[in-house]
């Protein structure tokens, strides 16, 4: 391959599976590990994760919940405390035998999720009602072994973070357990510009061990369903067989109200599925690790056309500086590659503006800021803007976020047009047989009447909507009663 | 117990190992797990490990060093390809055997360390000196299973940072694992207030697969030696068998450079052993996560209380902003707890400053400020200062800067006066039967002569400093030539 060769990707239209691996492999972001399943996040990759830690920090600090650390190794006998928790997780676990040469007696289960070794110290921890809420969250690795696995979305091993707490009673777990909710719409909504449903989930889809799973779902490209990030009302059932019991206000004993939630790496994923075209990744600019390149065109005069690259970045982060879009900008000035190779690596990486440099711009003392996509403005539309030094702070700003509007409506348009509503089962069918998308169901709430759904059209129950027990009407399959419209669909 | 209870610790004077469990349990700083040998981080102590990467981030970011993530597991058979690396790590190892429900048939090893994994992947990267250099670090678990443990100090999982890097010549290998060294010594010397001896290994003591590990040593109040930190330049033993090849400047193919370096949690348990005292935890100001606690004393006028307190704070707040004493200000208004339980709290949990806030102090506009030891100060050492309102921002941040100048210098007076230098074996152990700490003597080099005197003193060889090269003379022990003072002592 030529050094100036543009890498070649798969266009999403064509492919969107062959466009994903191509997108997240070429742009950096990830590659495949030396076992099966698992992932190697490379720098670009992990920015945005970082990015994802310096949003939800603040937000749980706020909350009083702090981060901690806890042990990598269950004993498989602490697992299998919570019957449900233990049968739901057991086909995927990784166990280790054998450590410092010996064979262990209790095998030791790498995490697959923290709430048993967590609960077991908490145990220790609470005696009183002075002693909760207890509020932890950490942010770490998890393994669950899993068969078909996909760059981000589906990977042996993940990053994540996981929020675990204990309160005096259930109204402090479900405030919790919904206030984890929102944070994790507003991460979606406000940040990878993804509009989501909010709601809980049927009996058959919770979390293994919890009371309540509350639950967002995302549309993606191709109709199916990515389930976003969970929060679980635990109530006590973690707190009676871990015992973390303690005197309440009256004096009395009672065992802690529990929540859990999580949000992992496997978002991002979905945030490059929703957002990426035949280009390559479209990063929503507050997440975005490199807001803006700067590429000089070096010939005579290089140092002119240095120096105004530079004057342009120091102008760029003066008017970033404090604002939701802080960040970096770079300039590529490698000689090494062509002026149209780094275009189009612009585009491939998703960067959301980028402007070139030659003598010309010097001598004008101004630039044209580019935008990765043609923006949805009152005028028409626009891709460039002429702008001159003084003014480039507060332009790029503009533009970003007016990019971040942007890419945040396409995808609410998007999810409107292909949320359905089914009366009857020959539509429902139908829909999902055609076009997918969520369909929005009367449903009777009945395990065995889900299974068959989602046997006969691949759609799983999503969720409950948050406000949806306000209508009642007849199950779209067997025509019991039903006391809610489900959103239905093809899950990831 | 009651639930105003102090707490009550060993002395640190009485017998340092107690002292030292009391101190990291009571503390909240960790805890132990439920397999032996592992470690919960609790928040307070998690917080001093995010101060390190707040701090270490810059650093490497200004070099150009990027944070990835790679795979927790890594093949058995890809760690066997360095022959002394895989020997080196061998009987520490933890192996999972069964994933997914079946035995596997390659059995995965849970990372000891990430050269490995790392490099297979470098190998792909790599191919032209374009490609290089490669600066990546991640901040990651890692399991080595150590039979004898002790809290932060030795747990066989901890946290660490590990960065490696891939480069076109050794030059750049070597000025990359002596930046780190240097990054090293300021984490230790500036932030932790620990003063270091830096040098390189013996062979016998480097690390398993490097061709020279630098080291930095720091000395404990029991007078052991603890390795703080180690930067590897590993030549080219990991690329040429990870076949980590690319074509030079000059066309032709070569093996790329590396270098490897890592800081654990561990170096948290060397701060706490160091700067403690029989009433808890001292932390340096710069790392401390709560820099300052203000103690209402509430009884009628509460309100009064509360709101001066919380002009305390604002003001603190303020006069630290944008140093690097920047942190948090934490009012501590439980009424469950009685004044003198905060009091001996913040003692033992080292917080760099404490004040009272009382009706006196509301009507007088001001508090006295203590601080967590006695400053030695031109004017014979102080421990409360009486400042107004309107100054105190300016005081706190002058105490805090005070109390980081006087750890320091007290741990330097202490390595000072327990380094010593032995010219003749009878002497060399005296020392280290009588007083331990560090010694200076010639050694000639020979790893049996080495093995030797740790065989009959228990001292290893520590390192070689810097700048040691400078003198010769003749070995300690044996007598024959030497070509440097090393530095011995008796390892944690």
């Amino acid at each position: 391959m030529s050094k100036f060769a543009k890498k070649e990707i798969t266009k999403k239209s064509d492919n969107i599976s062959e466009w994903y691996n191509d997108v997240v492999l070429k742009a950096e972001l990830a590659d495949y590990g030396p076992v099966k399943g698992t992932m190697v996040i490379r720098p670009y990759g992990y920015a945005l994760w970082e990015r994802v830690q310096e949003i939800f920090n603040p937000m749980m600090r706020e909350k009083g919940v702090q981060n901690a650390y806890f042990p990598l190794f269950i004993p498989q006998s602490l697992l299998e405390k919570e019957k449900e928790h233990v049968e739901g997780f057991s086909p995927e676990l990784a166990v280790v035998t054998i450590a410092g040469g010996e064979k262990l007696k209790d095998p030791l289960v790498v995490r697959p999720t923290s709430e048993t070794i967590m609960y077991s110290m908490y145990s220790d921890w609470i005696q009183s009602w002075r002693d909760l809420p207890v509020l932890i969250n950490q942010w770490n690795n998890v393994v669950r072994w899993e068969k078909r696995t996909y760059l981000f979305l589906r990977t042996t091993e993940f990053l994540w973070q996981e929020g675990h707490t204990a309160h005096e009673d259930e109204a402090g777990a479900i405030d919790m357990a919904e206030t984890a909710l929102e944070w994790y719409r507003s991460i979606y909504e406000d940040y990878y510009a993804i509009p989501v449903y909010l709601g809980i989930k049927s009996t058959a889809e919770k979390f293994a061990g919890a009371k309540t799973t509350y639950s967002l779902e995302a549309l993606m490209p191709d109709g199916k369903v990515l389930q976003g990030a969970t929060s679980h009302n635990l109530g006590q059932n973690f707190s009676k067989p871990f015992n973390i019991s303690f005197q309440n206000r009256t004096g009395k004993n009672d065992y802690a109200w529990q929540t859990s939630w999580g949000l992992s790496t496997r978002s991002l994923g979905g945030m490059f599925l929703t957002h990426g075209d035949d280009d390559g990744l479209v990063l929503p600019p507050k997440i975005a690790p490199i807001k803006m390149v700067i590429l000089p065109i070096l010939g005579k005069d290089d140092q002119k056309v240095l120096n105004f690259s530079k004057k342009i970045k120091e102008e760029v982060e003066k008017g970033l500086k404090g604002t939701e879009y802080e960040g970096r900008v770079e300039i590529w000035d490698n000689p090494e590659k062509t002026l149209g190779w780094k275009l189009s690596e612009t585009e491939l990486k998703g960067i959301p503006i980028e402007a070139t440099v030659g003598l010309k711009e010097v001598e004008e003392n101004g630039v044209v800021l580019a935008t990765r996509l043609i923006l949805d403005t009152e005028d028409g539309g626009i891709k460039h803007r002429q702008v001159r030094l003084e003014e480039i702070g507060k332009n790029v700003l503009e533009l970003l976020e007016s990019l971040q509007r942007h890419l945040y409506k396409i995808a609410s348009r998007y999810l409107e047009e292909n949320t359905h509503e089914a009366t009857t089962y020959e539509e429902f069918k139908e829909i999902m047989n055609t076009k997918r998308g969520f369909i929005k169901a009367f449903w009777c709430e009945d395990a065995e009447c889900e299974k068959e759904i989602k046997d006969e059209t691949k759609a799983s129950t999503r969720i409950l909507p948050l406000d949806a027990r306000q209508e009642t009407g007849v199950c779209v399959r067997c025509g019991k009663e039903a006391k809610g419209r489900w959103l239905f669909g093809q899950a990831y």
